[in-house]
């Protein structure tokens, strides 16, 4: 077998076997089948999609080409997975309260993809935190604070962190086979019971349309219900930043917010609902609407902050940037993007307002691109807002004043204004079980 | 501007602007944009086509990355080049034929490109024979014997050089823009005046159809109008190997038995041509019929198999090879392959008998696998031919057992065998001036 003749018939619109698809996955893993082999099977399934047998082969070949891990002897894990948007920091919040409630969360989350953020990065804004733990101190935490947020270890799926990272740098992330099989692969390793799906649609996610994300949400859940896992997808909305922040350290800043009870309406709405189909997983509340008391519980109470400087102080973190956020790393430079029209906000590209996030230097362009923490954006107009000629459409935290300029000139593309009011976007399209 | 950016606008069925592609091309050369970027972006041309704008601005860009030859205070200097095929060893021909002649021939060849050979392969099977000499030694030499056959050197189309490996094992080889673009950079950064053109068609070429052929020789012939070249392209024959060897050291020794007068017919009518043609664009001939006069006399008189071994000694090769074969790598064993039905060989899938060769060893798997020089196979049965039950179809040449087996399942399965007579198929399709 030749990796060549496969890309080919991926190229020509072929269906791959299990062995295909074996002998591939095995060999990257192994560093037999070189980079730019994958680059262009990737981007020939990019344009030539692929069957539902051969995501399910993908993901099970992704899976086995690491450790799976098996925490059941401490208790019932539930985790959450967002296909990834603009302004998405709800695993900073759903992670603390949900173990807070009782229910372990063992999180292996991802980077920055393309225009939009990663967990990791955000986590690494904060002093001394280390994502990079061994599957043994992942279980150490896990078991005594109930939570534990680490990136992936050479262990876990290697396959997946090698192609994550490649998909990221050849424009072949928003491809929904590669999406299901790199989110099923890596979260069936870490030794969940259930798993909560936030499946993002609009113009700030991979996927534009809701047929797009229903399909995705259903082939994901296909896979887990295949490996025994319980499964719920939300199809929420990113036609729009969700939040106001979107970077790491004001990111973090938000998440922490929100924990304290003052986050942003629509983040805060997001978080309970996630957590609370957590909790459900996790046979800490018998539906979702008392997993939604548990939620406002555990911010009210205080528990799910305390959690939180938990998690960060187990894992390396200076807890006491709960408290002062100056201990971040933040930006030189802020400066307002006014709009030059006046009307109400129709529609935000959030797709572009990702990317100017990336311009400043919140992204990475290539597989080792360094990502500057401070820098961002707090978006100031939302869709359906009413915004006067010179009002503020977003703040621009920034070092570099070039960067700056271009992303300011994004931003502004970015948004469509017009005389007629517009109803906002509802956040959560439909919830599949 | 971003890699990605690009690759995602052409991932999308964009047209890149100049820009980008001056961008792509000098950013790969340079090595800051990655192996496997390049890699993406070549499947999504593959599967998205470039318009004849982009194919004319990625050809300059690719010249202009490297130096450009000016050899015009030697003489008039011509090329041919061919667009690869299987068994197609005319340069090894044409080449002494026509420096015999007194035109000069600054030859840059490639090496085998998925199951197609390549010049410099074959030229390696000469022992001693140096392919890479710097321009200044090019320069010498093909004052001094009137050609010279080298491999590209780190100076002409250095983006060129690396793409063209990479597209070899990206299964992005027989995408016509990018055919066009590495064909046309190379060969006017060369220095030469004119350019005989071997389009190749047909179930062992890489376009298999006489339109997408004619489009890729009208694509080269605009780029080369537009430089200022003379060009000639003629749409050959490739639903059978030319000639009867494929492999190294075995297409070796038929281009010298030719060159002694002694070639398969198909292939010397094909070396006729193409050196009249070349005879004509060197101001040698007045005409085709004259220039294929020259072609006789040039063979008769021993004149081209004396400059083919001038040729060889001053590249440092044995020039003995030309009347002792043994001084050249042989494969230790030949097996012959038998028809299991009687018939007229109806067609012959040309494709499968280059792959055979390249499972034998003749060809290669990755951008620096070796290639075995020795092996090959020596086709017995031709289109139209009548073979018996156990008739010969080809001779495999090898040096491992299993590999021949492979290689005999994939011969045995390339020829269709039928009761009815067949026309073998025309050498020459169409000429374009």
């Amino acid at each position: 077998m030749r990796a060549v003749d496969i890309i080919t018939k991926k190229r020509d619109g072929g269906q791959l076997t299990r062995q295909e698809i074996a002998f591939l996955i095995r060999g990257y893993t192994r560093g037999e089948v070189a980079d730019y082999q994958m680059a262009a099977l990737l981007m020939a399934i990019y344009l030539r999609g692929m069957s539902s047998e051969e995501t399910i082969a993908l993901t099970e070949e992704m899976l086995h080409s690491g450790e799976v891990v098996d925490f059941s002897d401490l208790g019932i894990c539930v985790d959450k997975h967002s296909t990834g948007g603009v302004g998405d920091k709800t695993s900073l919040v759903v992670a603390p309260v949900v173990a807070s409630a009782g229910v372990l969360v063992p999180m292996i989350s991802g980077r920055a993809l393309a225009h939009s953020g990663g967990t990791l990065d955000k986590l690494e804004a904060i002093p001394g935190f280390n994502i990079n733990l061994s599957l043994d101190e992942f279980r150490a935490t896990l078991k005594e604070v109930g939570a534990a947020l680490i990136g992936q270890t050479e262990e876990i799926a290697p396959a997946d962190k090698k192609l994550y990272g490649l998909r990221d740098v050849t424009a072949t992330v928003g491809c929904r086979p590669l999406m299901a099989a790199s989110i099923m692969s890596k979260k069936t390793a870490e030794g969940i019971n259930g798993l909560v799906l936030d499946v993002k649609v609009g113009s700030g996610a991979f996927l534009k349309t809701e047929p797009e994300a229903t399909s995705l949400a259903q082939v994901m859940m296909e896979i887990a219900r295949g490996m025994n896992r319980r499964c719920v997808a939300l199809i929420t909305d990113m036609n729009q930043p969700l939040g106001r922040a979107v970077g790491n350290s004001i990111e973090v800043i938000e998440a922490l917010e929100t924990l304290k009870g003052h986050g942003p309406g629509d983040f805060n709405f997001l978080c309970r609902e996630l957590a609370a189909e957590m909790l459900v997983l996790g046979r800490a509340a018998d539906s979702v609407e008392s997993g939604r008391a548990a939620f406002d519980e555990a911010i009210s109470s205080g528990k799910a902050l305390d959690k939180m400087r938990q998690i960060i102080r187990s894992q390396g973190g200076d807890p006491r940037v709960a408290d002062d956020y100056d201990l971040l790393p933040r930006a030189r430079h802020v400066r307002t993007i006014c709009a030059t029209t006046v009307g109400f906000v129709q529609a935000i590209d959030t797709e572009a307002v990702g990317r100017a996030s990336m311009v400043l230097g919140a992204g990475r362009t290539t597989l080792d691109s360094p990502i500057d923490l401070g820098v961002g954006l707090i978006v100031k107009a939302r869709v359906g807002d009413e915004v006067s000629a010179g009002g503020p459409l977003a703040d621009i935290h920034y070092n570099d004043a070039s960067r700056a300029d271009e992303a300011a000139s994004i931003i502004v593309q970015a948004y469509t204004i017009g005389p007629e009011p517009v109803e906002p976007p509802r956040l959560i399209h439909a919830v599949l079980r």
